[in-house]
């Protein structure tokens, strides 16, 4: 894989980029920031004690603060890293302190639902870039994130029609910076892939672990046991951060709807292959899915060596 | 994760093993039987020539060959490695040529099937002791093989009542000397577990990667692109053997379906809270699935690193 993150910059791209919620999202972004040089000072805003307290322990950011306002005031970059749900609340909080010509983001995994909660509050001297870096793991908190989480990953920027062409230029060069692929669409087009290739992924994980949780005739210690067959992977994906989630299923219903529908009816005509033991539907069903993997591994997105739950030194030899 | 592979046994535990088919698993029980030194003689029986051509390449037996009868005669434990819909028909071919006191076993996903289509062939002076090794990696083939693949997983034996204690003993000790826990529980349990921890994330996973291709508002580039955001994970489960899963499907259908119906029961009550937008409701559910995950982690069936699709060299610094 390919790294993508070259030497600092010798000119940081922002004067004070403010970070508002230092969770692994944030907390990557701080330090790779700070590795790369993307701003002459970084400011922290956490709304809590202990998340603060960890920031300064861990000299994520030149300046840690709960006071929204004061932590915008001279920014010439925000970025809300925020829960979904959070984001317009904090948008009204900020917008009497922002300053003219403020570049204001996010790192949603919905856009559309964002952009209409946030804009209304905004004064028109603020550049909105909504943007959504297409990365992360199942662990949540400052502890969690790392400098190079962003590396040959996707950034999806959704700016409004009419928003500032240097300011999305300005944006986008932020997360070239931290080493992503910056891609543009429509917030609306931007929730639909993202239903598919996200949303509907971790509410199927939530739901088999659930599932499994509650049957009478297989114990749970067995279910842990034998996880191994497939199941374990299942339990990564659902261990990830309960209020992220929700956020996400809540605004952004239709897609997640429309996407769930499909799949269900997909599942349906698996199901009735298995019964009827239709072995040639089914057969046809796992051959094609084989192309797509391949892809991925080709573009980088994944990595090709097999994967067994146990790290290298225990790996293939 | 504590290494279970010790030092090689100074007496082997079988003069002949007898391996028909050497894939994945049987080019891994291969390996590890000739490092740890559990069978004086490895006989690998493949139909293929490919297979054999490569068998005798990788030096993974002492004999190749494509005539089963041949390949079992002399053999004191003859292991079926082939595709669950296969084991019936390989068991007849092999029964005449079964010598006394052999015991018989297999490594298929699915139990309670096989004894009904195996047992029926065999002559009463064969053990058949049937194994389900939970271990496995979504790669095929000889080259895939590797000899730690069953360090500190699961194999679980399904003896029909009445089996012979001292084969049941001595196949305890083979897979113990390949690193394996072992359990034992009967071939219906066996079913029903497995149908919850392996069968149904499967399905689901070819379900979803199917789903995704056949999207006409989001392009298959698209889906590939923005795959890290879980996506990605299930097709890697679905990038498995399709005649292996084939032959699981239609050999455990009453299982199968009895958990695919839970889970679809499950789904479309999260479906319903997230139409009816009931943040509390999803919260719960994702929050009560947390625990089953560290469980797992706990017990060492999956490391705690966070997984991002990438190689430890990219990792968290």
């Amino acid at each position: 894989m390919s790294d993508r993150l070259g030497t600092p910059l010798e000119q940081p791209l922002f004067d004070q980029l403010t970070l508002i919620g230092v969770g692994l999202i944030g907390s990557s972004l701080a330090r790779v920031a700070r590795r790369q040089n993307l701003a002459k000072k970084i400011v922290a805003v956490d709304s809590s004690d202990g998340a603060r307290k960890r920031i300064a322990e861990l000299h994520l950011a030149d300046d840690v603060t709960g006071d929204y306002a004061e932590g915008v005031r001279t920014a010439d970059c925000v970025i809300l890293c925020v829960p979904v749900g959070a984001c317009s609340t904090v948008a009204e909080k900020i917008a009497p302190a922002l300053k003219h010509g403020v570049i204001l983001s996010d790192v949603g995994s919905v856009k559309g639902a964002i952009v209409s909660q946030v804009e209304p509050h905004l004064p028109n001297y603020v550049h909105f870039v909504p943007a959504h870096p297409v990365a992360g793991t199942e662990q949540s908190g400052p502890d969690a994130g790392f400098a190079t989480l962003f590396n040959n990953r996707w950034c999806i920027l959704t700016p409004p029609d009419g928003t500032d062409k240097d300011a999305i230029a300005k944006l986008r060069q932020f997360w070239e910076g931290v080493g992503s692929n910056v891609e543009e669409m429509s917030p609306a087009h931007h929730d639909l892939v993202l239903a598919i290739t996200s949303h509907l992924p971790h509410l199927i994980a939530y739901n088999i672990v659930g599932t499994a949780a509650d049957l009478e005739a297989v114990t749970q210690s067995e279910v842990i046991k034998f996880s191994a067959g497939g199941f374990r992977d299942f339990t990564r994906i659902a261990a990830s951060d309960p209020t992220m989630w929700r956020d996400v299923f809540l605004n952004n219903k239709e897609a997640v709807l429309e996407m769930l529908g499909r799949f269900t009816e997909d599942l349906s005509a698996l199901q009735r292959a298995i019964r009827w033991g239709d072995g040639e539907a089914l057969f046809d069903h796992f051959t094609r899915t084989r192309a797509i993997r391949r892809s991925i591994i080709e573009i980088g997105q994944d990595s090709a060596t097999p994967d067994f739950g146990r790290q290298t030194k225990d790996g293939p030899d």
